[in-house]
C-alpha cells in the first residue's frame, strides 16, 4: 500500500561531498599504497620541477598559490575513494586565465607534467597525479560571470562548485541541467572536462548538448575561445566538444557557457519496492509512456545497495525490505497537473502488482532524505573496506545480468556485490566490497566484468570516465580506427604530453 | 479575440520540399551563373577527372550508379535557392560504405576533390561543387537498420530523408528529435554534418546532444566506427562531435545512432497577433513559465514575412494583418493538462493585451496548415526574384534590431526585408528580396549585416553553417586561436584537402 512519506528522517548530506570523511580517516589508517607501485607504471620522460621552477611560478601566482609543504600537498595527491596516491611535489592555483596559460606555456617549453584538478571528485584516478605532475587546483577559479534570465545562459569559470552554481541560478527561477551525488564538491570544469553525467540527463539531457560554450587553454598556453553562450551557433567546427570529457589532455577547461532550463514549480518523487528486475524494466516503459515530459529521473537500486547503505551509515529506509528499489521524480511546472499524472500511474501499477508498496512525497526535507540515501549508496561501500567500482552502460534488456553472474563468480570472496544507477540510461553501477584491496578478487573482477560488457556491446564507462585506471580497458568500448583518431588529436594538441599524463589514452595505440 | 481554429485551408506541403519548383524553372530561366566566375575563385590543385578514373568508380560501383551525362549531373550542381553552380561532372552514388571508403581511399590518392552531398537543401552553397569536385551523392544510403523501442535509440544510413525516419518513429511511438522545413527532402546525414537546428530544438535540444553514435569516413578512406548507441559512453575522446557540424571537411558520415523521444500524445498549436516586438518577447517569458515542460515551439515572424509568404504562394493567413505573429507550439501527454495549461495562459496574455488576436487548434491537418505558413516563409521570397538569406543568433533582447536597421539601409532598393525563426533560441532568419540578384545590394549587406551581428556578439551563421559563400565572414564569430586550431585539425584529418574544398575554411587562416 502507497502512502504519503509522512516519516521524521533527519537529513544527512551527500556522502560524496564529505571528503571529510576520507580525509579523516588518513591519520588513522595507512596511506594508500602509491599508484605507481600498485599498477606498476613507468615514470615517462618529463623534467623535474627545480627550485627555479618553483620561483617561476612564484612570480606568476604569488607565494601563497604555489603550495609545497608536505602535508599541504598530501590531499591533492590522493583520490576520494582511496584508490590511488600520486607523489606530487607542487600545487598551483590560479586565479585566472592569463595564469593558466603563462603556467602551461612554462611547462610545455620546460616539459612539466601537469594534472588538472578540480572538486577531486573523480572515481578512476584521472584527477590526481600518478608521479610528480604538477597539480593544477582549480579552486580560486570560482567566478559567476553573468547569467542571462530569459535565455537561461550561465556563463562561470571551470573552478565553481556545481552545487554553488545550482543555488545561484535557483534564486533565479533556473536550475542546473546537470546534477550528481558529488556536487557538493565538484567542480563545474571538472564535469565538462569528464563529461559527468548524473541524476536528471534523463530529462535535462548531456552536457554535450547544454554546453553552449567553452574557453580552454592548449598544452602550449593557447587560449582557445569558444565562450559565446549562444544556443545556436554554426560557425565552423564545433570545438568546444574536444574538451567535453577528454579529461584534461587535450587543453584544460578555464569558463564556460551552459544553458540552464527553468527551475520547476513542483517537484514529486517516488520510492516503490519492485519484486524482480523484469518489472524494474516494465515500470520504466510505463512511466516514460504515463509521465512524459514531466519525468525527470528513473534511478533504480537492488536490495544489497539500499540495505548495505541504510546500515553502513545509519541511515533510515522508508520502506521494508524489497528485491529492487526504484526512485521516480517528476519535475513538471503545475503540481496538480502533476499529481494527476502520477496518481493515475500509481494507481495502475498498484493493481497491476509492478509496485508492491512505496512513499511519494512533495516534501523538500523529505525528498532529501530519500535522494540522500540513493546518493549515498555511491560512498557507503567504503565502510566496508574497498570498492571496486564499476559504471558501464549496456543495453536496456540486459541491464542487471552481471549482477547475478558476478555474486556466482566471486562467492564469499566479496563482502557484497551489488548494483544500482540511472536505468533511464541504460548506465549501471556495480560495487563489490571486500575488507581490504585484495589481488584475486581484482583479478577475478576485470578484465572479466569489461569483456562481459563488450560482448552486450555496452561501454566500459558510462560516465566515470577512462582516467588513470581504465586506459588498458579503452579497446574494448573503442575499436583501433577511433583509438588511432584519438592519438592523432593528442599529438595535435599536446605534442608533449604534458597535460595528465598516463589517463585516458593506452600507451600502446 | 481568440477563436478555435475553423476555416477548411487545404494542406500545402512544405516548399522547402518542392525542389521541383526550382528545377522546373530552369527550363525557363537563365542557369544561375557559375559560382567560380560570382565569387571569383581561383580552382585548387586538384587532380582532374579522367576516363581511367571513371573506369574505377564503375568497377566498384556499377555502371548505374556513375552518372556522367551533362543534364543528369546539372540537378546535383545547383543549390535550391539558385545562388550557386558548380561544375562537376560525375556524380557517384555509394549504397555502402565500404564503396564510400573506397572512393574516399582513391580519390586521396590521385588528389581527386569530392562533394558530399545529402539532399541539397543547403542555404550556404557547402552542397554543391565549386568547380569539378566529384558530387558523392547519399541517397541510395538510405536505409533503416535498427530501433530499439526502450531506449528510443534509432540507428540508421546518413542518407535517409529526415521525413521517412519520423514517419517510420512515429509508427513505434517515437518521434525525431529535429524538424526542420526542408525535412521532406534533407538528409540525416546532411543533418547531422551541418548540426542542423530547425523547429523544436527549444523542447529537444541540439544534435550534439541527441546523437549518440556515428560511423563516418577519413579523407584517406579509414573508417571511423562510433556507432555505440548507448546514452551514455565516456571511453575517450568524444569523436562523433567531430564530423558534427564540419560540413563534411573532415570526414564523411555514412551511419549514425540518434536518440528519439516519446511521441507527445496531445500536440496544439497557437497562431498570435501581437503589437511590438517587445511584447513578442514578454510573452516568450510568459510561456516558458506557464508552459513549462510542454513548451515545444516558439516562432515569431514579421508581418511582412507572413503577408508576402501568404500572398506570394497563395496560401491563406488564419489572423488579420498585426505587426507580429507568434507560433506556439505543446507537445505533452496529456490533452486536458495541455489545454489547462494553454488556456490559462492564453486567457491572461488576451486580458494583459500581449496576444491582440489568434487561434488555437488540434486539429493535425489544420496545425499543418499553419505549419505550413510558417515553413513556407523561408522558399516564398523566391518568387520575388532573388532572395538574400541571413541567418544569424543574437542575444534575445536585441533579436529584432537588425531588421529595421536594414529595412532603412536599402530603401526602395530592397523589395522586401523580413525577420522570422526561432525566438527561443536567439535565432533570426532575416530575408531581403530583390527581382534579381544585385551587387549593389549585396555590397550594402555584406559584410554590414556580419559587423553588427559581431558587435552584437552574434552568429554569423545560427543554424545553416559556413558552406560556401561564409568562410570571409567567419572571422566575424571565430577568432584566431580558434581558427587556427580549426586549420590544425583540417590538415590532421583531410591532409590533402580533398574533402569538400573553398567550404567553411577561409584561405587565410
Amino acid at each position: 500500500m502507497i502512502n504519503m512519506y509522512n516519516s521524521g528522517l533527519s537529513i544527512v548530506r551527500y556522502l560524496a561531498k564529505s571528503n571529510i570523511i576520507v580525509q579523516g580517516r588518513y591519520a588513522s589508517q595507512a596511506l594508500p599504497q602509491l599508484s605507481s607501485e600498485k599498477y606498476d607504471v613507468k615514470r615517462k620522460n618529463f623534467g623535474t620541477v627545480q627550485a627555479a621552477d618553483i620561483n617561476y611560478f612564484k612570480s606568476i601566482l604569488s607565494e601563497q598559490r604555489v603550495v609545497t609543504d608536505e602535508s599541504d600537498v598530501l590531499p591533492f595527491n590522493i583520490d576520494w575513494i582511496k584508490n590511488c596516491r600520486g607523489q606530487s611535489k607542487v600545487v598551483l592555483k590560479p586565479k585566472t586565465t592569463e595564469e593558466v596559460s603563462k603556467i602551461l606555456a612554462y611547462c610545455n617549453e620546460k616539459r612539466l607534467a601537469v594534472c588538472p584538478q578540480g572538486g577531486n571528485t573523480g572515481l578512476v584516478g584521472g584527477s590526481v597525479p600518478v608521479f610528480d605532475e604538477i597539480v593544477l587546483s582549480f579552486m580560486l577559479m570560482n567566478k559567476i560571470i553573468s547569467l542571462d534570465e530569459i535565455s537561461g545562459a550561465l556563463v562561470c569559470e571551470a573552478g565553481c562548485i556545481l552545487e554553488n552554481v545550482d543555488n545561484y541560478v535557483r534564486n533565479h527561477n533556473l536550475i542546473m541541467p546537470l546534477d550528481l551525488g558529488a556536487k557538493g564538491t565538484c567542480h563545474v570544469g571538472g564535469n565538462v572536462s569528464t563529461n559527468a553525467g548524473g541524476l536528471r540527463l534523463l530529462r535535462y539531457g548531456n552536457l554535450h548538448g547544454s554546453l553552449l560554450g567553452i574557453e580552454a587553454v592548449k598544452a602550449d598556453g593557447t587560449v582557445i575561445d569558444c565562450l559565446r553562450s549562444l544556443k545556436k551557433d554554426n560557425t565552423g567546427y564545433h570545438l568546444k566538444h574536444l574538451f567535453v570529457g577528454s579529461e584534461g589532455t587535450l587543453g584544460i577547461v578555464t569558463k564556460l557557457a551552459i544553458h540552464c532550463p527553468v527551475l520547476p514549480k513542483a517537484v514529486t518523487l517516488g520510492f516503490f519496492g519492485v519484486e524482480n528486475f523484469d518489472n524494474v524494466l516494465k515500470l520504466y516503459r510505463s512511466a516514460k509512456a504515463s509521465l512524459g515530459e514531466i519525468l525527470s529521473a528513473f534511478e533504480m537500486a537492488d536490495r544489497e545497495a539500499i540495505t548495505s547503505t541504510s546500515k553502513n551509515l545509519k541511515l533510515p529506509n522508508p520502506l521494508s525490505e524489497y528485491p529492487f528499489y526504484v526512485l521516480l521524480e517528476t519535475h513538471g511546472s503545475d503540481e496538480e497537473h502533476d499529481a494527476d499524472k502520477l496518481n493515475r500511474f500509481l494507481n495502475k501499477e498498484m493493481d497491476s502488482g509492478l509496485i508492491l508498496d512505496g512513499t511519494v512525497t512533495s516534501e523538500p526535507a523529505k525528498m532529501q532524505t530519500i535522494w540522500n540515501l540513493r546518493e549515498s549508496i555511491a560512498g557507503a561501500g567504503l565502510l566496508d573496506g574497498y570498492i571496486f567500482k564499476y559504471d558501464v552502460s549496456i543495453p536496456i534488456v540486459k541491464y542487471y545480468d552481471l549482477v547475478p553472474l558476478l555474486r556466482q563468480r566471486l562467492g564469499s570472496k566479496a563482502t557484497r556485490v551489488y548494483g544500482y544507477g540511472h536505468i533511464g540510461d541504460g548506465n549501471i553501477h556495480i560495487n563489490v566490497t571486500v575488507p581490504e584491496y585484495n589481488k584475486e578478487v581484482s583479478s577475478l573482477l576485470e578484465p572479466f566484468i569489461f569483456e562481459e560488457v563488450s560482448k552486450l556491446q555496452g561501454s566500459v564507462s558510462a560516465e566515470h570516465g577512462i582516467g588513470f585506471r581504465k586506459p588498458q580497458y579503452i579497446h574494448y568500448s573503442k575499436d583501433r580506427s577511433a583509438l588511432g583518431l584519438m592519438r592523432d588529436l593528442k599529438t595535435l594538441m599536446d605534442p608533449n604530453g604534458i597535460l595528465n599524463p598516463y589517463k585516458v589514452l593506452p600507451d600502446d595505440v
